[in-house]
């Protein structure tokens, strides 16, 4: 049979990222590729005991249908756990998604059609550049530096589009310790990027999902907050803090368009699972979550520091990262011209993985740019493994660049 | 602020079966609306010991991100359960998903291109014409006798496209106790359609979420058997099996297939529960479903009869309705003319609900249908209820039809 695809699935492509995670299977090799929580903190016991409980108090509610936007006991959980890190919601301003991928879908489902512009941060998340490509967005990058993405290019950008008449459908950003960069934007780059938004009437879409994970104990105002709530979708996942094998997340909006996200979300899996939703709901609201979160960052602290110390020693001065203050990565940066695809294989040889950059690029730029976790390893492995890296990094560098 | 929607979002529009469905929650109201399976089968004691064992046992990969086809144990329990169907099939050729809907919502994806056109049966199930309205499928329904959907006229309309050089991009059938009409197609009419679609070239999607629930005993060979799993897709769900709230189904098909359908899954939701998996492929591997397969065939049988004399014994001569073998729902045909939307708020009053017939016609017809359910009311509610629509469409259609 020859099958006559959808253009989208044309569009849509195989990850590059998981070609190179399979090198990561080989026996022997540390990676430091994937995106995992350290597993050392799942709560197994607590999850049994709170399964038992959820199927004899509520057995009918958790195995049947449920209403598309969420069960209400998760619904309330969800709106008390905003609450506790800075951002109000009521039940009507959520929606339950399996996971934020299914977040980033619903806002490509309801706002992308081929060729209209988006806006987001360069570097951006993976995830967010493959479902908006399968919706044939016009995405534009705009440059970062320390505090954020930059204003005056942002700016710049909407102005050139407002001129063409083509107003992009959103500027999708990852404020809190982003994915891959480990950049947390400032409070005052927020409050321009809010304003900027709202003089040319452009939706915001904050992906939050390290909000939690933050190792100063400083949690800055969200963009939700700081907008109070209009003109701003947030799109939250459970699967940084603690289970992404549960694929639970939400979204956050204006009434408008959640009623939108739940008509859209009936057509693509109908509800999310209650199941899974009634456990989580019970393990919040014995305030489990925050002890999870408390611990997960206190492993979290040494780990980051371990590699920044490996990466200080081994490195050769050519080499630049970030010093992430939350989330779960550090973006290295070599020098322009150098293709970390290429160095990728002598990493290996070195027994030792990451991930390349260029893919959180939405332009195909970033070649010179890698991303390491450090959530998942262990001290020993990050310890070992950053020697191995800045080996392989040192010989790459002294093969490419001739004295 | 003023969003600006993707085209998709204009499509999708809010069920109108949901709005009625509420006046079902006014106390007092019996309804054959819903889809569900009866929940006093639900294996709640069961499941709560698997998790416990899951969670003990491979507590890391259940909590964990799990592959995007599915993970291994749940792959290989779920080609076991399809061999037991007369449906061979290898792990590559599987893919799990969230439920049909989201097969559903894959092959929206993956074939349908605004203006395209696809067929399918009249009346269908609402939910892939929900997800086909969304895609912009120019969707052209075939109408179905006692037999399932007639060749000659699928043929006629393959040669109508054929000649305007617009050959639809799959041909979508539910052969088993279709939902919505409980019709089960015949082997010689499979065959038919088989030998049409290979003729035409056309992809068979055959949606079955209702195969193992068969009253006589008897299951007819499957599409994907018949096709010897070429050309063919199937859908398949657990959530008329057994579990609704555990959002659990797959898709089979040719390995080009599974690879595209991978690919789509990464950017809607990037896998499907690992723990729901883990815990449903124990719940198989210890033959549980197959034991609850036939419980549940066992409670609906005299479900079925019981609303069949109802009718007998409560329907004006004016009405006919279907004998199903086996799946949920029972197709109930007014004369020609009347509005069961209209009979609906008559039915509210005499304390009884169903589901009107129209929305599971993609030409806007069938004004004149109903469906109903007999899996989830009780024996009693059943009786009780039938004889209060009895009383509903004879006053409707007295008053309607005029001596």
């Amino acid at each position: 049979m020859t099958y006559r695809y959808a253009q989208a699935t044309g569009r849509t492509k195989r990850s590059e990222i998981r070609e190179l995670l399979k090198w990561t299977r080989k026996p022997g090799i540390i990676s430091f590729g994937g995106g995992l929580p350290d597993s050392n903190l799942f709560p197994i016991r607590d999850l049994a005991a709170i399964t038992d409980e959820v199927l004899t108090k509520k057995g009918y509610l958790a195995l049947n249908y449920g209403p598309t936007e969420g069960e209400a006991d998760f619904l309330a959980a969800i709106a008390d756990h905003m609450k506790t890190y800075g951002d109000p919601a009521s039940i009507e301003q959520i929606c339950v998604t399996s996971s934020s991928q299914q977040g980033l879908d619903l806002m490509t489902h309801l706002f992308i059609d081929p060729g209209e512009p988006v806006l987001m941060e360069l570097p951006s998340y993976l995830g967010a550049i493959q479902s908006f490509q399968r919706g044939g967005a016009d995405m534009r990058g705009i440059p970062m530096d320390d505090e954020g993405i930059r204003p005056d290019l942002l700016e710049k950008e909407l102005k050139s589009l407002a001129a063409q008449n083509k107003p992009p459908r959103f500027i999708y950003l990852i404020p809190d310790f982003q994915n891959p960069s480990g950049i947390n934007m400032t409070l005052e780059r927020r409050q321009q990027v809010l304003e900027i938004s709202r003089r040319f009437a452009v939706p915001l879409i904050e992906d939050s999902p390290y909000r939690e994970m933050s190792f100063a104990g400083k949690i800055l105002p969200s963009l939700w907050s700081l907008s109070g709530g209009r003109g701003v979708i947030q799109l939250k996942t459970f699967s940084k803090m603690l289970l992404p094998g549960m694929r639970m997340g939400w979204i956050t909006g204006e009434p408008e368009i959640i009623d939108q996200a739940v008509k859209m979300k009936q057509s693509t899996d109908l509800c999310t699972s209650s199941f899974s939703q009634l456990i989580l709901a019970a393990y919040m609201q014995k305030g489990k979550m925050h002890q999870m979160i408390r611990d997960a960052i206190a492993l979290y602290i040494p780990k980051r520091d371990k590699m920044l110390k490996g990466l200080e020693e081994n490195m050769p001065k050519a080499a630049t990262w970030s010093k992430p203050q939350g989330g779960m990565f550090l973006w290295v940066t070599l020098p322009e011209g150098l293709d970390t695809a290429e160095l990728f294989m002598i990493a290996i040889e070195h027994k030792v993985a990451y991930v390349i950059g260029r893919p959180f690029h939405c332009d195909g730029s970033g070649a010179n740019t890698l991303r390491l976790n450090y959530s998942f390893p262990s001290l020993e492995q990050i310890e070992t493994g950053i020697a191995f890296l800045g080996r392989a990094v040192s010989e790459f560098i002294k093969a490419k660049i001739k004295p």
